[in-house]
């Protein structure tokens, strides 16, 4: 797949030529030429015979900014001093930080925040618990928490590595929902660990985010934690990535002209997200499920199937369909793909349904060039910044989780899933909808604060024991 | 022991009065009759026959503050409406947040931030481990660690009512040494446990800070922890209050020119605190110790003595005095109380050497009321916030990490304890000290920096391997 240049792969280069002549156009040709772009150009020092420049180019990948700095160094009397990563400047030293809310000037501040004042607000709570989301951080604390085993499309790359994605997610927090969250990257993959320690955090937030975690033991440390501890836990993998995507189908359906309780869905992928996407598709309604893993189709009579997948068998495919994704999507009316990279291609989309909804997911490479898959459907999404319809879990997870804590929820259902994806869906108007717009920008001014209110109504709503997401 | 009003114990009165006339005059006066201190008055809203004012007032304690909203209620024509509390004010939502360090305006900034972008950032670090401390917010980070034990004066108060304690430190953090620190309240006071979550949570993280956890089991953790992990492990209530005693005995002695080679000191209290004073007292050269408890003065043949105990029996005493502490301080020259309220007199005190040292530090009431103290001895210190020569921590913990994490140190000894202390003692210029004044303001400022400077040279000066703290 074509990538075009980003600017989450720009560099900055330093560099000196000489002042006067076609110098500096020059060196803006010379970028064009190797298919990246300028998007800065900042002299830093001047002389009589010589300019310090600080060039910025976006490129497409880390190879190509290789090949833009050796197209810079190659050019006549221009000399290349730092090759800076704006990525890696962003992260220096970390992307998140602590504050105070609190000016401490002297010793009367001080007095107050801390020692000997602070006693009395740890009195007051001893002698009544719930005083805690009153007088701490603890009412809008989050813990983002991952044992480094998922992350992203780069699989097992322990805690340490984990740590900056989940900054990331901190700063989303903060920016889209207000929320104080804070990343616990964990050194352990054991599972009852990662319950314990987890279960021992609790006081200090009020709502769980499990992240990058792999199936399946993130489906047993999700349940498990929901039922002893009192705050939400919600597996943004899962459940953030199922609200999205309910939400996108709700309006590629609207564009299509189809309706959920009778499209055929055929689903690649029955890890955690395909496992919660079809659980809060059959929520609204979906009746017609098919889904496919690498062994092929699921159905009951397939040999050696894993526990986790029984309940799906048992959900889904009532026609019994048996062989490959293949012969899946063959007449389907929705892909859905949450698997792996390039396991269709534009026959197959051909052969769907008229009005297809192709959804590939899988990231960075999806199941299909979204550009090839846009040939035969009618509607593309995938997980991608850089095409239309991006299904991205930043839609979800600020408002979700802003919902539950001023709901005081202790809980996180289907319903609520639901109540989500609608939120989300309803921000496109039916003047704004088409088939490259079936969701919102995460910049959309009101889609947070509406998932919010939706989920703290769908919270209020139901009362405790219902059944769980 | 009388108790001088204090802002920490300030509260706001809402009230309405006649205007004109004396009413404000006989408002503030009243307030001051009952023995408290206005320290603001602000009119907000104005009619003609009526004010509303909001009065601000520093009272003593909590019963104090409520004799005092009584008289303003007994004023004829004055009606009272809301009190405020300005300690429980400012805890309210509690007193630290997350913050992003970068603005999240648009698309590009998000693919830095977070995803794609941040995708290499990951990668990087995964390929070298110690990157985690240049991309990421490890190298600031500190984890405030307690189970809500030992809080403060409070005792086992559990995890939540010590959040707001936790969160002050963290705020300090922040104000005296830039640090970003994140409270983690432990829902479990098994020590095992602990250890286990502690070791988990590490990789996010350049320094562990314990707090407020009770002894026997706070140096089990601590040494264990110390054992395993690659980051320094610092429990404040042992090192830091060692730390910053040692800083005001060595002033103290300066005060009375006697050496630490040569006075006689005596401890009461051999918990976590006492431990940690001695052991950074004999590595400062101190030489004649005794100590004594609960049960009188701890020496080598007492019967029943607690393992923890044998040690010290071991390392102090060496005449071999038993009895009671009140046996103990006669003739002695340093009085160090980490123990128990009101245990000694001034008949005690008197009976000490001449230019005695009594450093009562029992918390919020001492070993000996501070004014009757001083009375008999030439220097005495406390606790208390609203004493002179206020032992308190937080001249220490700020400082210490710093030079910890500016070192990348992975380990505390106690060299560099005495480091510390050296540097907070040598904040008081000859000029500047007197018996009232042997310890600088944590608002000095200096204090923090020289201590950061002096624990990152002891950190780096020392090899791997050689004597903890």
């Amino acid at each position: 797949m074509a990538s075009t240049p980003s600017i989450s792969y720009s560099i900055t280069v330093r560099l000196e030529l000489p002042a006067g002549g076609t110098a500096i156009s020059e060196l803006t040709s010379t970028v064009e030429k190797c298919g990246g772009i300028v998007t800065a150009l900042d002299v830093t020092a001047s002389g009589h015979d010589r300019l310090r420049i600080d060039v910025t180019c976006a490129a497409s990948d880390t190879g190509h900014a290789d090949e833009i700095v050796a197209a810079l160094r190659a050019m006549e009397g221009v000399a290349v001093h730092k090759v800076s990563d704006r990525t890696f400047l962003m992260h220096l030293g970390g992307t998140i930080e602590m504050a105070s809310k609190h000016p401490i000037r002297n010793r009367d501040d001080l007095s107050l925040v801390y020692t000997p004042g602070v006693a009395r607000v740890c009195e007051a709570i001893a002698e009544n618990p719930d005083d805690a989301r009153r007088l701490t951080i603890k009412r809008n604390a989050v813990a983002v928490v991952t044992d480094g085993s998922a992350v992203l499309g780069l699989g097992n790359i322990g805690p340490a590595a984990a740590l900056p994605v989940m900054e990331g997610k901190a700063a989303l927090f903060k920016r889209f929902a207000g929320i104080d969250a804070w990343p616990l990257c964990l050194d352990t993959q054991d599972t009852d660990q990662i319950i314990e320690i987890v279960r021992a955090i609790a006081p200090g937030f009020a709502g769980i985010n499990l992240e990058d975690i792999s199936a399946p033991r993130c489906f047993e440390i999700e349940a498990r934690l929901r039922e002893i501890l009192d705050i939400p836990v919600f597996h943004d993998d899962q459940h953030g990535t199922a609200i999205v995507v309910l939400a996108a189908l709700k309006n590629a359906l609207r564009v299509v002209g189809k309706r959920m309780d009778q499209v055929r869905v055929v689903m690649s992928g029955a890890g955690a997200a395909g496992t919660a996407i079809l659980r809060v598709l059959l929520t609204a309604g979906v009746r017609h499920v098919v889904v496919a893993d690498v062994e092929g189709i699921i159905h009951r009579g397939r040999p050696g199937l894993h526990e986790s997948l029984r309940w799906l068998a048992e959900a889904t495919n009532e026609a019994e369909l048996s062989g490959s994704l293949k012969d899946a999507v063959v007449d389907a009316d929705v892909f859905i793909g949450v698997s792996a990279p390039n396991i269709l291609t534009g026959e197959d989309v051909s052969r769907m349904a008229d009005g297809a909804i192709v959804f590939a997911l899988a990231n960075p490479v999806p199941e299909i060039d979204p550009a090839e898959a846009r040939k035969y459907a009618a509607v593309v999404a995938t997980g991608r910044s850089d095409y239309p319809n991006q299904i991205n879990n930043v839609l979800a997870f600020p408002g979700v989780f802003r919902g539950l804590l001023d709901a005081t929820a202790n809980r996180v259902d289907n319903d609520l899933l639901v109540a989500a994806a609608d939120a989300i869906a309803s921000a496109v108007t039916d003047d704004e909808l088409n088939a490259n717009y079936i969701i919102p920008s995460v910049f959309h001014p009101d889609v947070h604060h509406s998932v919010a209110t939706a989920v703290r109504h769908a919270a209020e709503r139901h009362a405790p024991g219902e059944g769980d997401a």
